[in-house]
């Protein structure tokens, strides 16, 4: 066999964020209880981390405005991890009363992007969830770090690599225990994969098992990026299934890259994800009707073609 | 800069081949006077290579029937080449007759496939277009050669890469001077093209610069096997404008790689192509009326969203 591929890890944990990133971004109404259904059916896939909901303000995103309900009725499976997105205290507790044990905060490597964004600079941002990181460390709660626009931002367009790692070691140093290197608008290529990734491991020494990549498929680019990020060493991967999410900065266009083209991609290269890709299409078919268009996903389409 | 692309090629040379596999996979119809509109828009896009048409029975591809006229009333630019399809001698005739001055001739690496798809063994198919080589090679006209199925195959499934290898190095011996390796339903992964390409450059002793690669969308797998391609040494990369040609073995699925896609993350790799990526996005925008659904290229949903 050839060298090129010697390095891949032979594990690649997938990190589904159709629940929270997908459905945050759709339009259409998804009833609670269908929901609910769509995270357990991902999880019964074999998908080890489901991202459920967000505890933001209903007003700020409606669509998860039922995130406790969500999260108290949703009936667990033992080993699968259920993060929400908190971006303040009043979020994090109504979170713990809803029986979270996972989390995630969310800020970006762009300062015009968290100002129009979340309407704070990034030092205000790391400020607000400050106590939430604290409060989770009190109770043991692992913490997830969103970095968003680290390949580009729709208010600033380039993104120079020292600001992501800037805002990594600032992440690491509050106690985060996983980076997710986020391509918010779609525009990465496997070239800025390398440029950002090198610089978080080589200058800023940070390991490998504690980043994980998040792209989005708007221009097409993202398994290329996340082949390029597996041979670095790179092993969690977020995805979305279906490919929910579409993406707001380019309204109609595709948005997270979907878990059924990852997972296609992974088994054939013989890493092993210990999802049912057949499962994760059963998933996206069930919530399908509710977004008011065909899921994005290739292989989804391929598999449900007639 | 990390050592991972330090192999990618400089320059690639982008075989745009909308006009044919694209159109001769889509339903709608499409004007004469249009199409020649779109092989020219797509020549002063800079594109090198634009296969513009397929000189077979027009019973069997009533959508290429106007091949004759669109060859004739072109207007070409200089140093762009217009190759055209051509099955056998009667096709031949009628390509030199309308001034044809490069062709391509089509087979597979999988026996069911040539059988369902030109009622012939692999061996039959070599037969029938050898002629075909042999006036090509009098008229010093260059034969480009797809060899279909190298990845998988609708009728049999699995097929081996021992099996291109034969057929490469037949057509080779034949006096073929470029093999476009074609994942004809979009199944491939990067191992597999890894595989391929492997044995074709290492057993069979075939230079890298005959060989070319040809992927379908359908699964989101395109762009990752064309880096990986690129990363092997790989320079010439087939794609059509728009991702035209669906998949005729799943209707409503993605077809042949997009330009754009795969012009979006070559120009972001550094890598020359010569080509004006938004000249051939206005290429795709008219056509895309013709086509009775929306081009598949993900870079086109993006640039011409809202």
């Amino acid at each position: 066999m050839h060298t090129l591929f010697a390095s891949l890890p032979r594990r690649v944990r997938v990190v589904e964020v159709g629940p929270r990133d997908g459905l945050q971004n759709e339009k259409g109404q998804v009833p609670t209880a269908q929901k609910i259904r769509f995270i357990e059916q991902l999880a019964e896939a074999g998908l080890p981390v489901v991202e459920a909901t967000s505890f933001v303000s209903p007003r700020a995103i409606p669509q998860l405005s039922d995130a406790s309900e969500v999260m108290s009725s949703l009936t667990r499976l033992p080993g699968t991890e259920y993060p929400v997105l908190v971006p303040n205290m009043k979020g994090m507790e109504r979170a713990l009363a809803a029986g979270v044990r996972s989390i995630a905060v969310f800020t970006a490597a762009s300062e015009s992007f968290t100002r129009h964004n979340i309407n704070a600079t990034i030092a205000e941002s790391l400020a607000n969830f400050r106590p939430v990181v604290e409060a989770a460390q009190r109770e043991q709660i692992p913490v997830r770090g969103y970095i968003s626009t680290v390949f580009g931002c729709p208010y600033e367009g380039e993104v120079k690599p020292e600001q992501t790692l800037e805002v990594a070691l600032r992440l690491l140093d509050m106690g985060i225990s996983e980076l997710s290197l986020g391509d918010t608008i779609g525009v990465a290529t496997p070239d800025q994969v390398v440029t950002v990734i090198d610089l978080l491991v080589t200058k800023g020494r940070i390991p490998l098992e504690k980043l994980a990549v998040h792209f989005h498929d708007t221009r097409g680019t993202a398994l290329a990026n996340v082949l390029t990020a597996l041979q670095l060493g790179i092993s969690t991967v977020d995805s979305a299934a279906g490919g929910l999410g579409g993406c707001p900065y380019a309204p109609g266009a595709a948005g997270n890259l979907a878990t059924e083209d990852l997972l296609y991609m992974l088994h054939g290269l013989g890493i092993e994800t210990g999802v049912n890709l057949e499962k994760v299409v059963a998933a996206t078919r069930s919530i399908a009707p509710f977004l008011g268009h065909p899921p994005t996903s290739k292989y989804y389409q391929a598999a449900t073609a007639l």
